[in-house]
């Protein structure tokens, strides 16, 4: 695999403030996002002139169409002169959105480009929502799952974890501790306010060892990226983040093809591919934003990712190792748990996040940066068969 | 816009015959094209080796699933250890698809990669059929199309042809007629008989101005491409197909932003950008498959396209200037009106179809070749918002 280093930047980034957003349609919150991420742009951009290609990543089913084709966000950003193709890759949907804009870049067929991501979870809180995922609606397809929830897919690995490395409900109920916490610090999460572990282990069971607050929340959000030939990125910003490597890593997802329950696979292919292409180690990176729809699978990605040995993550989170003080903090946005989990938006959100971090504009959330080194990562479709990676960095 | 030409190369090519499959799954369908495809490598290849990342296309709500990623074609292919996405671009998902392994190609991030298009069109012949595309349930935002089907869409179209350039009912059958020729030359195709005019004319009603015998059939079908490197293709095959130009052209979903109703913006900006890209101009294409998802729809398409002015495509298509042994065939295989439509397969078989005619192997139905150059275009999505034109060659 040929290292993308120093080809690719992101120059700007945009959001939406996570949560609730009945009152916006997805027209609505693609523009804001949009104008949010065009504002950001430290020198100026002139969004019709410089931008020559966009991707849109959005999940679909909940969009109420099947064929949601790029046209939607050209008539949204007021530009039909450009290509825009529509991603799906499940969960991981904004992060691979954005590993196409970072293809089209290093391609060398555009100079600059947008990757945005938007998702309304809200609206139909019924058999489609984000607890249903899995069924038949969404989620997979029905001959693999069963029928099965989300939370229901997902409690085959907690109770593995569980039985075979010795993790408890205390272990998983940490990790919402901590996120909620930096969520309090995020002023673009969903949910800002501290749980404790007694709250968690409090709350109503979804599906055993997972309580409600192990769950993510359902949430509408956008989030926007403008990616950059990294020779060109100094003429919009004086402070690029540069994307060293991204790689999407996949298993099957039959369960009866899992070769165990305490490992993800997908995420073990797209961590090593993405440290191969920016070829750099594990201790390199400051910090990481993860795919924690529920709680247990971030101790799992502390593993996978290979921050630690199978088996080490549980322990390292209870010493206070991934807290946003600590050595390696994990979440500073609040995570999925408490920044919320827009499908489409979320990988994209996480990369925002990665670009505040790095430029040091996060504000309370801060985390102390030693290399400038940030990892971005993603893990879902049908029977978790999906992952992305991308790893940034504040140094070409 | 820089040029790809020289740098990305199709070295194979698979597909099964179009058609009524309900003897299939898409599981089956996935399965032997990809088979056909890897067999299809003059020199052989393996897979499992040297194919280092893949794209599928689907439109995915007949597919029965909603987050249908790259995972289920991991495990079709029997290979989860690369990197696969699922792209959707409504009608033309199957090239778009194609245009981001030429991408991932030509980023220097993977020598060799796999484009296959899968769909099954059969099994829901109700509310989700193609011929209800344009209804809330797939092919637009209810608020764009108001429930309208796409016969109905496209016979707003048809009408205005007729109004403002003196086409007829009879332009549009002449259509039919050439491409049912054509069709039943072609051992890939679903429809194998051929019409006349009269046929058409007398054939039911479905939206005035367009008869059963204007519209596309519904098909089940799969087609995959093999893209390599353009300095490695020999070490593939002694004959590769080279990608000089590819484009994705958008325009309004809205049928209010439409600038008029007898030209598509998407397909004018998709063969702009390819043609620009390949650096070759109109009359160096010795034939072309385009997307007559309707007959009215292809005859725009000869003057969006730009191989003639607006209002000469009537006349010139009666005058036998596109028959098969014309000086400009379009629709070899037989189009979208006899080889079939399964959407996200339609664009891939399309460059099976120029892959065959370009390296002189399409038997029955071979074209006379002078330069050497095959134009492949779709056209579709919300409101025909979203086009996109691939330019292939047997020279580099």
């Amino acid at each position: 695999m040929e290292s993308i280093r120093g080809k690719v930047a992101i120059i700007g980034v945009g959001m939406i403030p996570f949560g609730e957003h009945f009152e916006k349609s997805m027209e609505d919150m693609a523009q804001e996002t949009y104008i949010n991420c065009i504002k950001s742009v430290d020198k100026g951009i002139e969004p019709k002139k410089d931008i020559k290609a966009a991707w849109l990543g959005n999940l679909g089913r909940l969009f109420g169409a099947g064929a949601m084709s790029g046209s939607w966000l050209a008539t949204q950003i007021g530009n039909t002169g450009i290509p825009i193709t529509r991603i799906e890759s499940g969960c991981p949907t904004g992060s691979d959105t954005l590993r196409h804009a970072i293809f089209g870049v290093a391609s060398g067929m555009y100079d600059v480009v947008l990757a945005l991501g938007a998702e309304k979870m809200r609206e139909k809180p019924g058999t489609e929502s984000l607890i249903a995922l899995g069924t038949i609606g969404l989620g997979g397809h029905p001959s693999w799952t069963w029928g099965s929830t989300a939370p229901a897919m997902q409690a085959v690995y907690a109770t593995r974890q569980m039985y075979e490395l010795g993790y408890t409900m205390e272990t998983f109920a940490r990790v919402a501790v901590k996120n909620h916490h930096n969520g309090k610090l995020c002023p673009f999460a969903h949910y800002r306010y501290e749980v404790t572990i007694e709250d968690v282990l409090r709350s109503p069971m979804v599906c055993w060892p997972l309580h409600l607050l192990d769950c993510c929340p359902q949430t509408d959000g956008a989030a926007a990226v403008i990616v950059c030939r990294a020779d060109l990125a100094k003429n919009y910003t004086d402070k690029p983040v540069y994307v060293l490597g991204t790689h999407v890593g996949l298993d099957h997802s039959f369960y009866w093809d899992k070769h165990n329950f305490i490992e993800m696979l997908a995420t073990v292919r797209a961590a090593n591919g993405a440290f191969d292409m920016a070829g750099i180690k594990r201790e390199e990176v400051d910090f990481a934003e993860v795919h924690d729809c529920f709680t247990n699978t971030e101790v799992m990605n502390y593993e996978d990712i290979g921050f630690c040995k199978k088996g080490e993550g549980g322990p390292r989170l209870m010493e206070g190792y991934f807290d946003i003080d600590g050595p390696l903090p994990i979440q500073p946005s609040g995570g999925l748990k408490a920044h919320g989990h827009p499908i489409a938006a979320t990988g994209i959100s996480q990369i925002c996040e990665c670009f505040w971090q790095l430029r040091e504009e996060a504000g309370d959330r801060q985390v102390k940066l030693k290399n400038g080194i940030a990892l971005q990562h993603n893990v879902g479709g049908a029977g978790f068969g999906v992952s992305c990676v991308t790893i940034t960095s504040r140094n070409p």
